[in-house]
């Protein structure tokens, strides 16, 4: 068990590094090729049972596809840096060989002339399997509380 | 002690999430029913030597009471979520069976309209003891740098 | 390498703590006295390709002497209370007794009416390394994000 909290928070650590990095090719690969799931969420829907997310892709390829189109349409004029704090992560098995995760994110932006501000709140609920030594994502849900921000879908979360 | 440490923080983030979803009745369940304490300070008065907490309860009872109110006479109006940050946690064994734990508590908070921000900046200073595989509160001091916040004491921290 | 991730960790959230108790002569004694290099760089600078550090020093000396400095000119007025929640901490082995370290790092600031804001944010990279059970440090590199805040370099980070 320890061993596997520590590998998760790891995974989900370096799934932030590459994201702040706008590393965007290799966080797609830290998603499962073969059958995954990506969804931002509202957390004021979610709790009203409402299911449709803000954003969903449904394939590796839509995950992929939608990392493309922001990397060319957006990040183009965005000049502000992100940097993603990712804490109280908490995992347990499920199945054979998958492990369920939960963890806060607090993202800051910090604008060209370096002045930094709460950008956005929310929390990860996601589903690991096994791949190698390492860990693919199954499945990752993002409950946004901060859904009233209008560039919150220029990058992913 | 790597085990411990793990526990320690597994233990503080369950103890967040269910003050996150007002799960308050869960959330007492995590105090030693037989002898705890739980108290709200304000790092000024702490720093200064003065002793008096800005809320304490000195029994389960106690904790059980306070919390039964908020629920009643709080939550019924109150529509902001919380988000508890616990980082930088910190541990080491005191006594037979005790273990001293140190965290950073951030708080956001988030209105109905999706807007977030900061809420409360605050340190955890507590003692567990071992409960069968699990741990229990002996006592939990949360020493608030936020001080100056009218609304604080409307949820547990 | 699980024994790392949390001794380093550990480290960490000791020299946040020491800072945030203004307890810097025991924070200089985490450095490596025989060779040690300490920066703030802009993350802005870096990016460029541009090396000059914001503030650097480069032996224990100057290490000790900048804090001293800042004890005395500095801190005498100063009264806002900072809070240094460090997340996302990933390390890796370097050379023969060597652990390159990263993390992340948010401050908080609360004034004397116990109002708190968001002060800095900022990533560690550095390199520790053993000295007997523990682990000094050899090099550590802050870069800002918030480059902007006029008083950021009044207390080391």
């Amino acid at each position: 068990m320890s061993e596997s909290i520590l590998e998760v928070s790891s995974f989900l650590y370096r799934y932030a590094e590459l994201l702040d990095g706008e590393q965007f090719d290799a966080w797609t690969q830290l998603f499962d090729p073969q059958d995954c799931q990506y969804r931002v969420l509202s957390r004021e829907n979610q709790e009203l049972g409402l299911p449709l997310p803000i954003m969903g892709c449904f394939s590796h390829g839509m995950v992929c596809d939608r990392v493309a189109m922001l990397a060319k349409g957006v990040l183009t004029y965005r000049r502000d840096r992100l940097l993603r704090q990712v804490s109280n992560v908490q995992c347990h098995s499920v199945g054979d060989a998958g492990m369920s995760v939960r963890a806060n994110l607090v993202v800051y932006q910090s604008s060209e002339e370096g002045v930094s501000s709460l950008y956005m709140v929310a929390r990860y609920k996601g589903v690991l399997v096994r791949s190698g030594d390492g860990w693919l994502i199954r499945s990752m849900d993002v409950v946004v509380d901060s859904f009233g921000i209008d560039t919150m879908l220029a990058v992913p979360l």
